[in-house]
């Protein structure tokens, strides 16, 4: 299964880069593992209003995807699972044979409406808000202790 | 109110630090802040047992804090707060004449029982497990987004 983060992005470099970078070389060699950057585009135009903003970041994630993708979005509304428990969520869509696992960061403003009803699967990583570029970092080391917790290396202990 | 942030650490440099640094300062423009690592001094004790362990780091605790400290341990288990209740709780702390608010991080196994016991506020920033430095991250980033909310700036929005 290829496992990929998609993300939306204001501008290319991020001050999490050198550590995003190293919780997800950790995550490649345990499995096929991706980021994917969709820059929003934004720069200048200021006077979009919130919705403008939702609309063109549906897209341009609409764009990103394919029909046979099963799609996971970071809602702040979303399920909260404890580590042990988004562990097993990750081990069943591994032994389930999907192809592709999409984790979907929207933007500083959520996701449309269109995009939250049309992909059904959505977690929260804390009941707290956190800033975009902090969510990618957090969701990549969950991820990274996933396969800690599957593989029973020590990374992860109670 | 002074607010501290106490954390056990093992090694005095972490890749962490810059970005940390960065939320620390804008906090330090809101609010008395600081943040205060404590040295474990396990390297080269790998023997220890995680009791005896939590051990020596409840005394190092015990060393860092006064009797008029309002002590919060951040601790899995804890309360999970979102971000305008724990901007609230904050809120609480400033005008109720509290002179230190003091958060403490515990090591890598959290805290031994007899300090669980004693301070009782204890706060969890998710029902995940996160190593410790990203918790400091976390849990300055929250302060800092609790002054946001509580000035009204436009860091923090819905």
């Amino acid at each position: 299964m290829k496992c990929e983060v998609i993300c939306i992005v204001k501008k290319e470099k991020s001050i999490f880069d050198n550590i995003i970078e190293k919780y997800s070389s950790r995550v490649k060699m345990q499995m096929d593992f991706s980021i994917k950057k969709i820059k929003s585009g934004f720069k200048g135009k200021k006077s979009l209003s919130i919705n403008e903003q939702k609309k063109i970041e549906a897209k341009l994630i609409e764009n990103s995807i394919s029909d046979s993708d099963y799609i996971v979005l970071l809602d702040e509304n979303g399920f909260n699972y404890d580590s042990e428990e988004f562990s097993e969520f990750l081990n069943k869509r591994l032994i389930s044979g999907i192809k592709k696992l999409v984790f979907i960061i929207g933007g500083p403003y959520g996701f449309e409406e269109k995009i939250l009803k049309k992909y059904k699967n959505h977690i929260a990583l804390s009941k707290m808000t956190f800033p975009h570029q902090m969510i990618r970092l957090f969701l990549i080391e969950q991820i990274y202790r996933s396969c800690s917790i599957l593989n029973n290396t020590k990374y992860h202990h109670k």
